[in-house]
């Protein structure tokens, strides 16, 4: 934990202040790192320890929570290469793009900062060949591999560059053209061996064998160049045409960087019709580094790390590692908690793969943060009835039941999971029916609770006229306690009126219309119609659909009295006087029935 | 059947063709009924019989489709007058007042006729009485209680006056404070015991029993008559109240009369509201009244026939009676076929009555116009069930299900709906899903067939091992079959694919997220990893949301190329010689890993 007790630098204990305060909040953040740096002039090996250890730990913290700036890495190891020199800043780079392991630019400066701190060519080389690998097909690579292109040059190794520019005409890159004419000028002066693969020359000369006798080896040497050249402009026009393809959506990519704002949704399309696209053309590292870019830049959004975790499992058993990869990250890092289905996902993920205590674990991970999560709880409850039987779902909803963290409307929720446990999978339908019974009174606000048992009891086997009677009677005791006895909005109890009528069409006997159009006259009809449900229809502020909400009536204009619109001239002063007298219509007259 | 073959008027035969073909354009019978009116320059008792006859036809065919214009039963009774005379004209004036009671206009017309063909006092007293019944509750009734009071004065009937006037004053009007004054003044000329009832009288009496002894006769009369005068203006407060509360939602009744444009949702809105207020002010005659005058104006919104029709449900078992009438009104006059709820609430509403062969009559009604409305179909048959047994629900199914005339989706519908009451009402599961089996390949297009067979064997109870594995036998050859054989769409599967994932969870065993994982990948990822289920999304044209669709890619873009934007110097001449080659991407090349 960043301790700023040390310094008398208030400005900089308020903002580690707000920042432990919200630490959610990106600016905090920002300004926290800044003011941090700026200690003592500016922080550097000579420094105070105690500046230098809290700038760290902000910097961990920061990029512990936010790991896709890359911005920030280079900064630290920037300054941990002044405080402390090459070895900690390599240790910063090598945290770096293990963190964000597709940027060219966090690759591109570890390279250049590789150069200048050692002469070994080798390590150089290495590590240029990690970066390529990890960055290298990125549209907009092409200031790292200029960068390798001019290590190479600086040793003057010819053959290497023209290795690595052989290896580039294939990639489709934003400044494709370029490398081509320098591979181009460069082949003129190349052996024939490098220009193509043995297949490919080979082939070429089997095409000259015939001819072979009449020509000198200078003039085979020309002709075989220029088939090869051929064969370069092909590949040169492949590549211009996969550039071409993917122009437009590299175009579109507005924000190619992770920020914590939103994207638009232009962008979000963008990306998906993108990975149509490069899966479509079906070459797998390409598509895996497609999702890797979009998903620096769609970092919190789960819709495409749902998309990935699916792609990566399509692609067959060799490949679930990665699958788990991709989960691990979506669900300890990016995805917000406040979207626990990827976690969720994840748990089924190492359930199906055979690793039951680590789905547990990510099980309870998630309840930690979100005790009453109810989708959670249950998969939880059905995680244990898959994995150790149906007792040890029911001891985990017992559990939670039982917690005093968990709302009551949660709880009500779980008991009819309970229920439905004890009926479904144990098939005991008293003892499930028991369950209910026993909580009906405690859950009278919960609307899970009681859809579920009045589904419960529809759902009912019943076969004969005795068993019928039986069915029905548990079915209207259920639907009659709703109506009378729970605090359920009027809505719901239309919604399960709705339902109940339907029962009735369905399995009621020659009698049923008659509850039929009572029923549907108490709830469906207007709220002078309505017995007992009044209570139920507490309209919000503003709610004017002219539905039946209590008993409107209009306010008495008395601007239409005075201004003699109703025709009022002789009593308009006894009425001044009178007032607006009883309100009580005709009713009380006793002398009209109308 | 009106025939104008007799006329050589072209005009006239054809618009009697564009109504006999599209009978429900209101703007057809216009121009019809105007031009049959003006044959012969205007009929008369001396046309000829050919041209009055199809006249009467016209009209008797137009006022049975569109009965609430009153305005044409109006001039139909003129014309009657004018061909027939008053006996004639007397019968069209019933027609209508029985079409249309609740119009003011029409009963002040046909009681203004009466006032001009004859003399019996009474005759027309007793029509004025049945007006006055009919509609003078209406808040714009002036018109007619003006033509009552003008007729009672002609007979210097002052009594009949005041008596006329004494039951205005009770009823909210527009003009209600004219009649007050006429009242008031009149009263101080009536005798006191026309100026309220006895125990009003007698109450004031006994007020005055005291001070009878000090005061002459005269004074006495003084006094009462004081004090009724008070009384009277309590009445005209309360009057006046009450027109007051009823003023806006009058005044936003922007069309009082029926017509077959629609109207806003401003003008239904009120409605309700109007509706509301009335029913809460309790009184039976008023609000029964407003029912009337909104069903003019909104006679083809079934809302309002609903909502009538329960509110007098709701208003006891003496109201049965006019509960039928709504709903025959409702079902065979107004409420369109499109909409055909209204009906089969009435086969209900007879069936609760206990009148089944009324029920059946009205279900064959709705499908002899209506032989595809599955909601009826299923609702007939299990009125069937209800009244005759299981086995009569059935045979109704199995009519429609052989019919020609029900088209193949319904037809799988009903063969679920058939296997359902194998299943609920006789228990047989076994021959439940013997149904289906026999059926799955007549219905691969059929959604309810497919979703309520998948329902079905989800709810089939089951337990111990044995019976789960054989349920999840059966749940699963129902999903591979909606996988694998249907021609549902993609949505559709995915749908189907949701409900099987949580199946899985909630009854599959410890290996039941292998199959989870894998069937989420197949369906919810994207379509590189769909397997089978690709030909199923056929976008539409102009779907641009970015799901995937096919393999789309981008247009190669000349103009970038051309424009030299590529960067691309040296080739271009090569290019545009070579054109666009190959467009196989990099995999061909065999000569990159990427």
């Amino acid at each position: 934990m960043a301790d700023f007790s040390f310094t008398e630098d208030s400005e900089l204990q308020k903002l580690n202040a707000q920042v432990l305060e919200e630490p959610e909040e990106f600016v905090h953040w920002e300004k926290l790192v800044r003011a941090a740096e700026s200690q003592e002039n500016g922080l550097n090996r000579n420094s105070s320890p105690q500046a230098i250890a809290a700038t760290r730990d902000v910097y961990d913290r920061f990029l512990a929570r936010f790991p896709l700036f890359f911005g920030y890495w280079k900064k630290y190891a920037d300054l941990e290469f002044t405080i402390a020199g090459p070895e900690a800043a390599e240790m910063i780079y090598e945290r770096g793009i293990a963190s964000i392991g597709i940027s060219v630019d966090l690759w591109t400066n570890y390279c250049s900062f590789k150069l200048d701190t050692t002469h070994d060519v080798d390590v150089i080389r290495d590590l240029f060949d990690r970066a390529k690998s990890s960055a290298g097909l990125d549209f907009l690579a092409h200031p790292f591999w200029d960068k390798y292109l001019e290590f190479a040059e600086r040793l003057e190794a010819h053959d290497v560059v023209f290795e690595i520019l052989g290896e580039i005409i294939h990639i489709p890159l934003h400044q494709f053209a370029r490398y081509f004419e320098r591979y181009r000028t460069l082949a003129a002066n190349r052996p024939i061996s490098e220009l193509a693969s043995e297949n490919v020359i080979g082939g070429f000369r089997n095409e000259l064998a015939g001819s072979m006798n009449q020509m000198t080896e200078a003039q085979l040497d020309q002709e075989l160049r220029a088939r090869l050249d051929q064969h370069h402009l092909e590949i040169f026009h492949r590549t211009q045409d996969e550039t071409m393809k993917r122009w437009d959506y590299e175009q579109e990519v507005k924000r190619p960087y992770y920020h914590v704002t939103e994207l638009d949704d232009s962008q979000l399309v963008n990306w998906r019709k993108y990975l149509d696209f490069e899966e479509s053309k079906g070459q797998y590292n390409r598509i895996k580094f497609l999702y890797e870019r979009c998903l620096v830049t769609a970092a919190n959004y789960d819709e495409f790390w749902f998309r990935y975790a699916r792609w990566m499992l399509a692609q067959g058993p060799s490949k679930q590692e990665e699958v788990r990869n991709i989960y691990q990250r979506a669900s300890s890092v990016f995805v917000p908690i406040a979207r626990p289905s990827i976690r969720l996902y994840y748990a089924q993920f190492e359930e199906s793969r055979g690793y039951p205590s680590t789905a547990n674990d990510v099980y309870e991970a998630i309840l930690s943060i979100l005790p009453n999560h109810l989708e959670t709880i249950v998969s939880f409850a059905n995680f244990h009835r898959r994995q150790y039987g149906v007792q040890a779902a029911i001891e985990t909803l017992k559990k939670h039941i039982d917690s005093p963290q968990t709302s009551t409307s949660i709880c009500g929720a779980l008991v009819s999971e309970w229920s439905r446990l004890v009926w479904e999978i144990s098939g005991q339908a008293d003892e499930a029916r028991a369950i209910y019974q026993a909580n009906k009174q405690a859950y009278l606000d919960c609307k899970p609770f009681w859809l579920n048992w009045l589904s419960f009891e529809v759902k009912q086997p019943a076969s004969g006229q005795k068993q019928q009677l039986e069915h029905y009677q548990h079915v209207k005791a259920v639907y009659d306690a709703i109506c009378s006895t729970t605090t359920l909005s009027g809505r719901t109890v239309q919604d399960v009126t709705s339902f109940y009528l339907v029962y009735l069409k369905e399995h009621g006997g020659p009698e049923a219309m008659q509850e039929f159009m009572r029923r549907d006259c108490e709830v469906n009809g207007p709220l002078s119609a309505q017995k007992g449900l009044q209570d139920r229809f507490a309209a919000p502020a503003g709610e004017d659909d002219g539905a039946m909400v209590g008993y409107p009536g209009t306010d008495l204009h008395e601007s239409i009295f005075a201004g003699g619109k109703g025709g009022v001239t002789m009593y308009k002063q006894a009425a001044d006087g009178v007032g607006q007298g009883g309100a009580n219509g005709l009713a009380n007259t006793g002398m009209s029935t109308y």
